[in-house]
């Protein structure tokens, strides 16, 4: 395991006893990127649990998440109890949580953000649970990709039509558990509605981003904005859904809705920097990817972007090299590590970094729009901390 | 083209001039299946025009659907747009209707079961369509089915990864289009979560039904039970829904959507069963399939259920066959005519013939069920005729 690029935020002592700090579960100094903390000494004092927040989220949503997918027909509810890593290959139960959970925990602090109990944001929660998962099944299939959470993708072990199938049920469950909520008496018919169409609009989005994402593989040069209009859709939609699906399920007002929305959008785009960083600095034992694999599939991430865009004599070599069909995913491990050291050189590594700061900023600055209870506000900006300084 | 197994009913006579009825667009003789009709001469003298109420369901609803598929981000747009038959592979603007559309007419017709305009059904009849086509894309890929309306399948031309997205990306739409309904003012805010909930549960068992029949594709015996149930996700259930959603728009109560949704489910399990008389025993030329395409495949469809569940000399000797790997898709046009001929002998044929008749009986006893102007009652009555009685 490498040292994060900046220095982690160690510094932050003052916790209340028995509530377990986010940094304290990560090795010290080992983040990828951090913001210093901003807030004064109180807010840090009753800053809460990351942890606690993350298994909130899975307490309250895994139980209505499981009984969605309980609902398919087999062998699809078999598929998705795989890929959401509750089974293994043969069935076996499998101990674990299946993933952070960043999202369901956003839904559920978007729901107090607006006054309402947590559990007012489940069904949210476990929609874009649903709908991630199923854009996770679709992307694995059409990127080729072989392993995600250190396992194999579910098209690997139950084949292309599988993968294909469950994800078209999981993206069409994530609808029917927001109107379940209207009829289970937990919203409106129509805050349920508003839900549907946050949910619907950030699926869409998310296709987009996804069809940029395979479009960019043909391509030998991407534009930064390019670059993050297509990581916008990719993954700051379904964080601006989570960050305020709650909140609008509980009946907030459309510009609330907004200000949610744009905090995780721009959470997104921070998160995904953060992600393009790992995906070339990242070791494999701790992203459960291949390493280089973001390299040796040529992937325009943000940092290639930003060096391509430099224009000195680094960013020109990497620009021929990417143009250069030979070798096409067979490169060496020596040819991939000089690949990154010409990205680092170009500025791609610093660039990437420095975006990743302004996303964060940009996102907390979202959040102060929307007048809530400070410990709910506390709640939004750990977990904004907790994104963007990882290293899986 | 050979004569239908059924003669057909070619002395309606009596259309009002200038109606040019269903039947006079098929040469004489020709229908698969065809029920006698029942109505009185009154009913008889005032049955609408089949090919009226399609074009009429293409007039209102192909700007709208056109206007959804122009959102998709590039290439999906393009993707979408020769999917549905509006432009050839290199982008040129092709001449024609893009299909039968039935499904939009049913939209249009159920808007005016509950008094309310056609035109209350159009968010209706383009969802449907977009949910459609959804399934056409994802289910063409999975099968590996390169050829659809005589054209070559999305995935052949624009490869697996664009046809999943524009499957997902169409299946967005026909959520979206429906909220917009609402916000344009077509439907009260309730009643378009109501027609999202029909889409979305008729989307599920569509998947189902898709799930089951990727399934069947690994066994050598699947019941008639089974085989109706697949057929119904696959077939029924949107059909079910297209005979709804219009009314559902337009405020029906739930005892109408219901009778309606019977109605068109049971036309959708007629549809059916002649659809798989055609893919055995109909020609290339009038289905745009591969002749013998079904038996090829060993799909098992509804003839082959009924005959290997008759169980005499022919049903086994059949199921011999169709467990035998050996020559698997590559059995000679000889032996598959043979293999055509012991389903008949086994009394597949009569069956599926018989069971297209009991639904097409049943569907319109669901029509009985619900009060609505006899004009509208005869446009349902001819569209099942239509859609039961057709060479492709």
């Amino acid at each position: 395991m490498t040292a994060g690029p900046i220095s982690t935020d160690t510094g932050s002592t003052g916790f209340e006893p028995g509530r377990e700090p986010a940094v304290a579960r990560r090795p010290q100094g080992e983040g990828t990127y951090v913001e210093p903390r901003t807030g004064n000494a109180a807010s840090v004092k009753d800053a809460p649990s990351v942890p606690e927040l993350l298994a909130r989220g899975r307490t309250l949503c895994t139980p209505p998440l499981r009984a969605a997918v309980a609902r398919l027909a087999a062998p699809m509810d078999t598929v998705a109890a795989y890929h959401f890593g509750w089974i293994d290959r043969d069935g076996t139960p499998v101990a674990g949580d299946g993933g952070k959970a960043v999202r369901p925990a956003l839904a559920l602090l978007s729901a107090q953000a607006v006054g309402a109990p947590a559990e007012a944001g489940v069904p949210g929660g476990v929609s874009v649970e649903l709908v991630h998962n199923f854009s996770l099944l679709h992307d694995d299939l059409m990127d080729g990709d072989e392993t995600r959470r250190h396992r194999a993708t579910a098209w690997t072990v139950f084949g292309p039509a599988q993968a294909i199938l469950v994800g078209d049920a999981l993206a069409t469950l994530g609808t029917e558990v927001l109107l379940d909520a209207a009829v289970t008496g937990g919203a409106s018919a129509a805050d349920a509605a508003r839900a549907v169409r946050l949910i619907t609009s950030a699926t869409r989005k998310l296709i987009d981003g996804q069809a940029m994402d395979v479009a960019f593989e043909q391509r030998d040069v991407v534009t930064v904005e390019e670059c993050l209009e297509m990581e916008g859709g990719k993954t700051g939609a379904l964080l601006a859904a989570a960050s305020a699906i709650g909140a609008v399920l509980a009946g907030a007002d459309d510009r609330t809705s907004a200000s949610l929305q744009r905090y995780g959008h721009h959470l997104g785009l921070a998160f995904q920097a953060v992600d393009d960083l790992l995906g070339i600095w990242g070791e494999t034992e701790v992203t459960g990817k291949p390493h280089w694999g973001d390299l040796r599939q040529r992937k325009k991430s943000l940092p290639v972007c930003a060096a391509l865009a430099e224009g000195g004599a680094a960013s020109r070599r990497l620009a021929e090299q990417l143009a250069d069909p030979v070798g096409r995913g067979e490169e060496s491990e020596h040819v991939l590590a000089a690949r990154a050291a010409l990205i680092e050189e170009a500025g791609g590594r610093s660039w990437t970094r420095d975006e990743a700061r302004r996303q964060h900023r940009t996102a907390l600055a979202a959040l102060d729009e929307v007048p809530m209870a400070d410990e709910v506000r506390e709640h939004f900006v750990a977990l904004a901390e907790f994104v963007v300084v990882r290293e899986r």
